[in-house]
Order: C-alpha cells, then sequence, then structure tokens
C-alpha cells in the first residue's frame, strides 16, 4: 500500500484538520465530534440540512458544506458509517428552529444510526425529516443494504435541496424536494480497478488487467457483473442503457447529467465518457440541460466513472443553477 | 493497460468533443485547429492570453479558458508540444487589437513552437508577448528542459494574469505580472505511481512496492531521487524545504498555497498533505493566505502530488481573488 498518509488511524482527523485549515472562509471543524460544520451555523428560521457517511468518497461529504448546500457533514472512518452521537451534535449545531433534515444513502449502518440520531434530537425538542437516497439500479439488494444502494444522486439531492433550504422554505418541503430529486434520479457506476482502505492495507477485490466490474458500489462491492474490458464508448452504453430505462426517460425530455470520477480516473477520460454519453442521450432526443463532470463522490483511489442522471424540470433547474459556496462545489457567488 | 477510451488516437479530440457540450456556456472548440477558445473572444482592447501544452495534464490548460483567466487553450497529443500553427490559430482567435500573451512552460518543445507560432503571428501583424515558466526546483536541467520546468506555478500565473487583463491593462504590463508571478514561484513534485500514455500502452517508468520519486516532471521524467516510502510528513517535508530554501521565504512572510494532486491521488490525501503543508509553514512563522487543494496540473493516473508556493503581495492577492468564471476554477461570479 502506498498513500500519502501518516498513520492509518490518523487519515480522517488529519484530512479534517486540512480541510479546516485551507476553508477557515466556508467551515469549521469540531474536532471533537468529527463534523464539519458551515461557518455561520446555526442560521435562525432555517432548516439545517445535514448529511454524512464513511470517509473515502471525498469531496462528499465534508466539501459540499456552505452557502447553499449542507449545514453539516459527518464523516466516518473510511467506509464506515459515522456513529449516531455525531449525527445527532451536528443536527444540533444547525437547528435553527426550523428543524432539520438528514440526508441518508442508503447503507444499513447508515440507516440504522442517523435514525437513532434522529430519535435522540427529537428527544431534545429538534424536528428531524429524513429522506434516504437509493438511485443505484445496478443491484437490488447488495452486501451493505436492503434496496437499492444510495450514489451519486445524493451530491445532486444536497445542492438542490440546499438552495431551497436557503429561502426558509419550511422543514417539510425541503424533505420533499429532496424526495423529489431521488425519485427522478437514477445511476450505475462501474470501476477499473479496486482501491485501497488504509487500515486495511490491501486492495478490497482484485481485477485482472483485462477486466472490469460493472455496476459497483462505492465501497468495492460486487456489481452486477465482471466483464471484459470494452471501450468507452461500450462502458458508456452499458451504465447509460440501466438509468435511462429505470428512469422511463422519453424523447423530449431534459436531464442534468453527472459523470463522475471514482477517485483514480483523469479528467481527459471522464470528458472522453460525457462526449458518448451526450451522443447516446442525442440519439434519444434526450437534452442534457445541465451537468456536471469531475470527482464528487469517490472511492478513494479507485479508476472508474459513475452516471447520475435526474429528470429535470423548471422546480430543479431553478434550485440548481442558485448560488453556492463550498469547497467543491461553487458558482454564483 | 486499463483506460475509459475508445482508440487511443482519438483521446485528446473526444475528450474536446466533450468539454465543448459540457462548458458550452463558457468555451467553443475549433476541433480543425484542436483549440479551445474562450465564447466572446476576441474581446476589443483586451490583451488576450493563451497558453498550451500536451493533453493529459487536465483540467490545465483547457479547464481554465474563460472569464479571468485564459482566452485559449492549445492541447497537443498526450505529453506532446502542440504545433505552432495550433498556437498561431489561437492567437488570431483572441486577438483583440491589444496583443497576446503567450504563456509558456519551459519544455524545449513548447518554448521552439510558441517562439515560432509568435513569429508567424507578428508577421500578421499581431503583437505578442512571451513568458517562460519554469519554477520546478527539483531539477536544474531536465530530460525535456534547458533550465528548470514549468509546472504548478503556470496555473497561478494563468489566474492572476488572467484577472489583470480582464481589466484592460495594456500587453507590457500583463507581461510584467506574470514575470512576477513566475519569479515569486516555486513547486516541487513527487509520484507514488507510474502513468501510461495511452498511445504507448504501458507505464511511462517502473517504481517497486516501496519506492517513490521525489522531484518527478509532469510526464514522469525522472526526479531528485527514488527513495523508500515515507510518511506524508515527511514527504511534505521533501517538498516543502527546497521550495521556502529556493524561493528564500523568511519568517512573517505571506503565501499562496497550491497542494496538487498528480491525478490518481484522492483528495482526502491531499488534505492530509495540506495540513502537514501548514504545520511546516506555520513553524516557520509563513503564513498561508490563500490556497488550493485539488488536481489541477496532472499526469493522467499518477498517484503522488505537488506543492506550490508563490510569495504574495497585495497586487498577487488582489488578483488572485477577482472573480473567474472557468470550467476548472470558478469563483466571484
Amino acid at each position: 500500500m502506498k498513500k500519502l498518509i501518516n498513520k492509518s488511524e490518523d487519515v480522517v482527523k488529519e484530512a479534517l484538520a486540512g480541510m479546516a485549515v485551507a476553508h477557515a472562509d466556508l467551515i469549521s471543524v469540531d474536532m471533537e465530534n468529527q463534523i464539519i460544520v458551515r461557518k455561520n451555523a446555526p442560521i435562525k428560521g432555517k432548516v439545517g440540512v445535514i448529511s454524512g457517511g464513511g470517509s473515502g468518497h471525498e469531496p462528499m461529504h465534508g466539501g459540499f458544506v456552505g452557502f447553499g448546500m449542507l449545514d453539516a457533514a459527518c464523516p466516518g472512518a473510511v467506509f464506515t458509517s459515522p456513529v449516531p452521537d455525531q449525527m445527532l451534535a451536528a443536527t444540533k449545531a444547525v437547528s435553527g428552529g426550523a428543524g432539520v433534515l438528514h440526508i441518508v444513502k442508503n447503507y444499513t449502518g447508515d440507516v440504522l444510526n442517523f435514525e437513532m440520531a434522529a430519535e435522540l434530537a427529537a428527544a431534545e425538542g429538534i424536528e428531524v425529516a429524513s429522506v434516504v437516497t437509493n438511485d443505484d439500479v445496478a443491484v437490488q439488494d447488495s452486501l451493505y443494504t436492503a434496496g437499492r444502494r444510495g450514489v451519486g444522486v445524493t451530491v445532486l439531492v444536497e445542492k438542490i435541496v440546499g438552495a431551497l433550504a436557503e429561502t426558509g422554505a419550511p422543514l417539510a418541503q425541503v424533505a420533499a424536494l429532496a424526495r423529489k430529486v431521488n425519485e427522478q434520479g437514477r445511476s450505475m457506476g462501474m470501476a477499473l480497478t479496486s482501491c485501497t482502505v488504509p487500515a486495511a492495507g490491501k486492495p478490497t477485490f482484485e481485477l485482472g488487467e483485462d477486466e472490469m466490474e460493472i455496476g459497483i458500489g462505492i465501497h468495492g462491492e460486487p456489481g452486477r457483473r465482471r466483464v471484459k474490458m470494452a471501450s468507452a464508448a461500450e462502458i458508456t452504453e452499458m451504465l447509460t442503457s440501466p438509468v435511462v430505462e429505470d428512469l422511463g426517460l422519453k424523447s423530449g425530455e431534459q436531464v442534468l447529467a453527472m459523470v463522475n470520477g471514482m477517485g483514480g480516473t483523469p479528467l481527459i477520460e471522464l470528458y472522453v465518457i460525457y462526449d458518448a454519453l451526450n451522443r447516446i442521450l442525442h440519439g434519444k432526443n434526450i437534452t442534457i440541460a445541465r451537468s456536471l463532470v469531475g470527482n464528487y463522490i469517490t472511492s478513494l483511489e479507485m479508476a472508474g466513472c459513475s452516471i447520475t442522471l435526474v429528470r429535470l424540470d423548471d422546480e430543479l433547474a431553478k434550485y440548481w443553477d442558485a448560488p453556492v459556496h463550498t469547497p467543491a462545489l461553487r458558482w454564483g457567488m
């Protein structure tokens, strides 16, 4: 294992310390509770929006804390759910009296821990709504989930819902919009290589020199099938078809498209995939009206990519376009 | 070789096609000349700012075309200089009557071709100034250069100078600022792994499972020394000390610091390096007043990082803070 780290048990703590100084204008890090909190939180009268999950998926979620997106993020150990105490601390840190939304990726550990945190927060008088994302069309149940896994759409939910929360909308409306984005979004990913969890010290799985895994999870958990290497055009087709089909996208519709890198894939290849995606959708008379290309929900240094499509309407486009200012996503300000 | 590509000879062309559709609001791509041009170019009375070099370093340079940074970029084949005809086409495309600045990384091929392009442009009545970046303290002469290599500071030159050009400043002043940033900036990089040029099909070099290369170039060319793996803190010290020493940074000074990923290193590790850098500089009473952490000048999927420091004064801070809107760098708008 070759990594730019010190002790494997210090990786998350030291990365958080680095984030805290690099983005001191936007966030503060509560090192004791291991949470990243928006600088001016809590904001009176605003719904607090938080998310969390295992580390190793950076910039998600900590890189999305700031104006117009998350109020706090709870990073667990690498590929490990954060604990309810962290989630409770984050909930309290962003509670401005209008309730708090928990955005939870569908993994059993995350779901259980966020449920417990919500109960603890309720006991302290904080109203919590939870929305579970489950956009991965690759598998029904999986190694770590009952039902579909929550993957790329989570990034887009956080952006869109964060913009609505910024307007002072009530908790029920913010939660409803989160559910809507999740329902209108689907993803599928693939890997060319495995990744190595620092504490494990060896690759999570092995792939042959001529193999790839289609439908991979973001923790290296198995996908739909392991197949021989193929071209970018073929790979894009393998990912896009199930997404388009499951979402029931029809000719004439518009989408928000994310081509996401898994962490170890160069940007030049992500643009090759985006070109292929654009051709496929153009052939179906589906228009990419908004897009995002880059590393947003990663699996450490895994090489590969995922594609997320969200059916776009005026409401979603409006909140997507709204200003955002976080370490990893910024526009309009 | 496992990559998300179709034919190796089509990688650059297809990535440019992907960029063109993903960022149609900001750039247009002239596929015949293989250049990326700012949407509203040429801008009358504004100095045009262009750069270029081999592909495989994305987002540099194409990802930096837009408001407040570059007016055009000329990507060559992977790790190969663009040709004078591309540079001439880019120069003409951005010439608004106030002259054009060529920002050239110090590699023999790039320097020669940009010189020829400048002569051709002059023959067509376009005034051109050229600034060569040479910030890499790792080696004096190298495989591809006489003198130091131009690396990370190039990104910072492009941002700062692009902001000045946006104000309508004359060519001589824009070129002088580019020279100043280069003179006040130094970099050093390292690699944990090699990378594979698509057309070559095999890794550029080999590194053992317990080895790393300190002072690596952005094309995998050799660095200062090959050493045994070390901790993030030790690696950061190996990169920072030569930079601080060569720049003659003194207690009480301020810097702009970039911790840059080589393409295959996860963001969580870059923040660990940033934390270590911050500690080292803090110990020398040098303040990081501005920072950038992420993949900005890469070597395909190489794992590793580089550190660039620029001595900061009020003038450089002002142009660094100015609005920018490009595919890869955006703030203030």
